[in-house]
């Protein structure tokens, strides 16, 4: 060895200058850990290149002051690991070295103003959009997640870890635990119309999931069109391109989707939002639900995204469509927007004939959602303690509603304000040529994040905003507001 | 209308004889609600069939003794849903029923003794095992769920909920909540030899997922092989297939995979279980380490399952092979093993190359695993509680671990035992000609579940049975085993 080992006489500075490894370092017990651990590391970043001899054992022992067998089962598990090798009379040398190249930094995207709003938005748009910071959040998507129910949620928590057996915590069925598929039928039953037994019901990741296990479906089955609607979700739309389909747009008027639209596209499947349609908030009204119904019997597929539906405030529940059409309807719902994103946790109601191929596609990606978040729902479900969560949220969202409906006739005086009582974001258009895009991104640099309501169309169409309520204070969403239409104001 | 409409004088009963309704069933203060869910449910039923006319809103109002806007209310409801619709003079009519077509019972799955070992097993043969009910279960997969931390659990969730901020409860990370990247990054160092950024850990629904993602991230770019190990996981290599990839054996002998004999399959990739290989119980040993190292740096991918390598008892830890080979090796672990598969949490480490693709396709799939599960197990790792709690079960396992050794050698004495003093199961072979899935069907009717060691080979070899102890009490793992001798002795 270059590095001539020399021992010390201070008990605690006791070790050897290979390597620099001081034996105070090492771990009451676990001194072979300790070595093994220093040595890796320093193979790992060159000190010890490959062809480089290890000390001999007896003398490695003897400066640590540690006993020989620490030092031969070290280099007995660096030999087992492949980093060394016993050569013999030569001694015990490094034969590999872990790559451990670093990482390539990863480009930081480029989160600022300019970036998420320039060209045509990608999939990780709405991350980037998220990662921004801005004083007042209006982007539409989320329900008031100041109200989540913590203290229902850990007491549900709580009763659910009591009660488990310990196969409970195996691998689950890739349906859903039972108790939620009750659940989840009561839940629909009460609050949709729906009628349908615990064992249809599919249980998943929230709707993005159920949007990708249907369209793994489909495509299998030959399917590679599902029309959309035109303003429509633009994550949904991003969601069944990445699966393969292409998503032809089908214009929405003022009673929803135009079914005439649809039946000429001849698309053999659309995804809509009946009862609060994504972003224009129009409830699809009674003709075009059985002309829809009528397309549907000619062999069409609906895709019933039912994401915010719970979520009225002056006005009649609409059952869902599949408690019209359930031979024709995959109905998908979540808690996304009556609990929080975060929970992961929707249902697919699939018609009879796709249920086993959904099945197998939840499966096939991830053998099933996790158990204990389930168990905890159904509680939440069954006991009436989401009801009153709703009833609560509902109260504060629709003061919120208020609050930016008259925001908006005191901020944006021109701007047309869209859609049903309803829901959790409010669309509004504006009759001057303004770019949506750039007016978002003077919003954002004025501390105020908005949707482009251009991102959320195929065809061109009136500029316009989509703007989320639920999740603001009133004074938040009035001051947010009123620095939109000082950005407005500067843009025009 | 044929049933005359006939009023009552009981308040209490006051009512229709239209549909049996009566007013005393409806809750106070939803009326309207009411009246339209019975008037749904009777079309749905076919009581009132399409063309039905429905009551004058003034005599079934009178009837009720409701207000007349109660029901003018109800009918334009569901003439908005489209059930019914105005006629002028003939009134308000039926006009669409939701197809309430029951769904089809599906066929029950056999769930018979012979049904589940009968034949190739398909990719629903797990969950089929799972459910025949067996008083002993010793078949392999499962850690000691007794065991499981309910406590610490809930105390973290405790911790997580008080804490957390409602930016947490929206749409989170695809790559996996912070808190959890750092806490497995220092996980892995600590107990896996591995040194990663919190940033390079993608945080997944267990290895399942990590399959998953991977296949498509792969097929992607074109690879559509990727060797497996021979005896290998059924599960992983099934999991592999139906994402489209074909899975050559390569053979696994007492030092590991055949390394030799990958490079001859030219398969461009590879998955294998090197800490405790699945299901033979050996260890990558040190050269077979070296060959597979230089295999892939010839540019092979090597997918490294590190499924229960916590589990060790009296043997030195192995780093794992992601520690020498970071820019090649794709890391996969989870939590199934540690603490339950319940969970569905696990982490995939791609190289560097492939870190995007594997981060879009999480995004696709389900956009990112729940949050709150993610923190609570983040706590768990950084308080130390996760590594009390392996120690814990290490101790259970061990026992039980010579607890089965001891039984295999009292009541199958022909039986081999293979395997590393390590993981959560052992396997044994036979050197008498027996069909190890008639065996493993006859300890069934015994009323003790194993997996066959058939279900795990590609090609023919010495049969045998996997035998998992981790989850049973040393008793029953001994009557278990005694029942399991019986049925061998007259097989034989």
């Amino acid at each position: 060895m270059d590095s001539a080992p020399q021992g010390r006489d201070d008990r605690t500075t006791t070790g050897s200058d290979f390597l620099q490894l001081r034996i105070g370092d090492a771990p009451p017990g676990g001194l072979s850990d300790w070595l093994a651990d220093r040595l890796r590391l320093a193979i790992s970043d060159g000190r010890l290149p490959i062809g480089a001899r290890l000390p001999a054992t007896r003398v490695l022992a003897a400066e640590l002051r540690v006993s020989r067998g620490v030092v031969t089962e070290t280099y007995q598990r660096l030999i087992e690991d492949g980093h060394v090798a016993g050569r013999g009379r030569a001694g015990t040398v490094v034969v590999a070295a872990p790559l451990t190249v670093p990482a390539p930094e990863r480009p930081p995207r480029p989160t600022g103003i300019s970036a998420v709003f320039a060209g045509e938005p990608d999939t990780e748009v709405f991350e980037a959009l998220r990662a921004t910071s801005a004083r007042f959040d209006l982007s539409p998507g989320l329900p008031d997640l100041a109200a989540f129910p913590r203290a229902a949620w850990l007491r549900a928590e709580r009763t659910v870890l009591s009660s488990l057996s310990a196969t409970d915590l195996g691998y689950g069925d890739p349906r859903g635990a039972p108790a939620l598929q009750v659940a989840v039928s009561h839940w629909l039953a009460r609050n949709r119309g729906i009628r349908v037994q615990p064992r249809e019901v599919v249980v998943v990741a929230g709707v993005a999931q159920a949007l990708a296990l249907l369209a793994q479906v489909l495509t299998t089955r030959g399917i590679t069109t599902v029309a959309v609607e035109d303003p429509g979700s633009l994550g949904a739309r991003q969601q069944l391109q990445v699966w393969g389909l292409t998503t032809p747009p089908v214009p929405v008027d003022g009673d929803g989707l135009r079914v005439d639209a649809l039946r000429r596209s001849g698309a053999p499947a659309v995804l809509l939002t009946p009862a609060h349609q994504f972003p224009t908030g129009v409830v699809l009204d009674g003709e075009r639900r059985r002309e829809l119904m009528s397309w549907a019997a000619d062999g069409g597929l609906v895709i019933e995204d039912d994401y915010d539906a719970e979520h009225r405030y002056d006005r009649s529940p609409v059952p869902a469509l599949h408690s019209m059409l359930a031979e024709h309807v995959c109905y998908a719902g979540s808690v996304s927007k009556l609990l929080a994103p975060a929970l992961r946790v929707g249902w697919v109601i699939p018609p009879a004939m796709l249920h086993d191929d959904v099945v197998a596609a939840k499966r096939n990606s991830d053998l099933g959602n996790a158990v204990l978040p389930q168990l905890a729902l159904a509680r939440l479900m069954e006991s009436g303690e989401m009801e009153r969560h709703l009833r609560m949220v509902r109260r504060r969202h629709r003061v919120r509603r208020d609050a930016m409906i008259a925001a908006v006739r005191r901020h944006l005086p021109g701007a047309v304000v869209h859609g049903a009582a309803a829901g959790l974001h409010l669309m509004i258009t504006f009759s001057t040529p303004v770019d949506d895009a750039e007016l978002a991104m003077a919003a954002l640099a004025a501390d105020v994040k908005v949707q482009p309501l251009s991102w959320h169309r195929q065809r061109p169409g009136a500029p316009g905003l989509v703007l989320g309520y639920a999740a603001s204070a009133p004074s938040d969403i009035e001051a947010g507001m009123a620095a939109l239409g000082g950005a407005l104001r500067a843009l025009l």
